[in-house]
């Protein structure tokens, strides 16, 4: 495939980190990303050039581009952490080689060239070559919800409980995590924030859906974990709305954070009971999880795959913005809820 | 040995937790504990009855005392956690009753009957059948820091990394610990709260010792941590101070804390340090680890004795006060710097 000298992309206007914090909703693209041409990057030996078909948007991308994420902006660099497109070009290391030419999935990790883009960079070891099976939209949107789904599910599993907490319950991973733990008969506890995301987790398989807003939330939520006994808290948000829930969780709780939704400081409310009931204070990352184990990340990859490919998965799409209106199109469609928004290369 | 109805004691006057944190000096004993006469106890199957020769003082008791510890209060139930003193009567169970007739150390946990008392009951696993070369001082102060130094000195041992960070610097257990860390090449970073503190510190093996009431704290805890690289954060404070150090720390860092002598509010500084940087906020309490293995518990029993059999351990002594005075002059003898108080039966 011929590569051309330069691309489109969607470029960072901004470097390192928010100076104050400004919430996870995107008001608008304007103050984080700018659309601009810049010359197609050449991969390192380790990594891959991608022919990018499909990039998705997720949390994590909407809090990188407004400085709220761990990771550092770069100024001038596409966005975009996660897509499905075709290798065309490699580094020289074996593993990169050999996905030479094939469809992947990909993360774009700290690689500098994100999926926001007509071409995008990702680590070798960040790819995942796609079966036929598995549509664009699913593909890209696989490593980031799916793989994470199914290794926090794993962590649920590794404790023994069948009680589990998420905060951020009507996200896509959370609803993923729901449907894995309703297979297994485990017993997931959602929290959400308005009424009507209830009984869309109920039918997937939440045994409880507490609504943090309401004027009960503290009662019900005693009650629920004094009835369930959760160890695991699986929190997306932080903040004193998880501060709260890890409170009254039960001796030998895991709080594992892995998102940030909630800018404002994070209290232990009691020390204590790090020491005399042994709960932990702890965080999830996927690239750690899949580095800790080739084989564990493998299972994870296929079993993904199978899923999407069979119809137990299915990414919903709530649209699917051409690279060249996302600028303006994007904030409106992920104001939508309960799905998914992409951005295409036209 | 007969055994008398009744027994001096000092008494707990309050029930529960301190509605209010109140610092984690003991301004005076009336209002938390009063002297009383009891009925001597009878054990549990598991249990030990023992005749108490010597009691300490730890600062866990002032914290017990004043109600701001992990476990609540006990109105009119004698207090203090350790000691050092002979069996008299044992429970049924075999393990009790094994030490029938021994000099143990021994730390009385929930049993309820603490050890500023004539006689404490104590679980049989939370005593140590003593060696005749073991000073009846080191006895009554041989559980809660000896072996806790050992334990978290193993912790940092099995870390791998030579620095690690403590709070509380000049406390004994601290004083133990750093020493144990010289013997075995480590560099123990030693926060401490007055200039004074410093040279006794460097001389028993700190290679840092940091007064964060400086105002230069910042900067040199920064530099000191860049240069040294510690991972284990050893924290008997919790609070800002703590947060702080914890959140300078690299990579993979493990703040456990064991102690909660700032009851001021703790933060997560960041808690996308837990996300991307694997750092961990944990607990550690002895009675924990010393069941998660009797091998290890074993070995750092005996550790324990034979330091202070051959004087490479000695407790230092502030003031021996008769429980008989105990009321009117332990204020002041804790007040003293660098030193234990005992309570001796009178």
């Amino acid at each position: 495939m011929a590569i051309p000298a330069e691309m489109k992309a969607l470029l960072q206007t901004n470097d390192g980190y928010a100076a104050k914090p400004s919430g996870s909703v995107l008001e608008a693209m304007e103050p984080y990303v700018e659309p601009g041409v810049v010359a197609v990057p050449k991969p390192k030996p380790t990594q891959l050039l991608i022919k990018v078909s499909l990039a998705s948007i997720n949390p994590s991308d909407v809090m990188f581009v407004k400085g709220m994420y761990g990771q550092p902006r770069q100024k001038g660099q596409p966005a975009g952490f996660e897509g499905v497109g075709t290798v065309v070009a490699t580094g020289d290391e074996p593993l990169a080689r050999s996905f030479a030419d094939k469809r992947v999935a990909f993360a774009t990790g700290v690689t500098g060239w994100g999926s926001w883009a007509e071409y995008a960079v990702a680590e070798a070891p960040a790819c995942i070559a796609l079966i036929d099976t598995v549509r664009d939209e699913d593909g890209a949107a696989m490593i980031v919800n799916p793989l994470t789904a199914l290794a926090m599910f794993g962590i649920v599993k590794d404790e023994g409980e069948k009680a589990f907490i998420v905060t951020a319950g009507a996200s896509q991973l959370c609803k993923l995590i729901i449907a894995l733990a309703k297979e297994e008969g485990f017993r997931p506890i959602a929290i959400v924030r308005r009424d009507d995301q209830i009984p869309l987790l109920k039918e997937l398989g939440a045994a409880h859906v507490l609504n943090s807003e309401a004027a009960d939330f503290r009662t019900s939520l005693k009650e629920t974990v004094k009835a369930e006994q959760p160890r695991i808290f699986l929190d997306a948000m932080t903040g004193p709305l998880a501060a709260g829930i890890f409170h009254v969780m039960p001796k030998r709780s895991r709080w594992i954070i892995y998102g940030r939704l909630d800018p404002s400081t994070t209290p232990i409310l009691e020390p204590g009971q790090l020491i005399f009931q042994q709960k932990v204070i702890e965080g999830f990352w996927l690239p750690v999880w899949m580095r800790q184990s080739p084989e564990r990340r493998e299972w994870a990859e296929m079993e993904a795959q199978k899923r999407f490919s069979d119809g137990r998965w299915t990414t919903d799409v709530t649209a699917v913005v051409p690279l060249s209106k996302a600028m303006s199109e994007t904030p409106a469609a992920l104001a939508k809820p309960n799905g998914k928004v992409f951005i295409k290369p036209d």
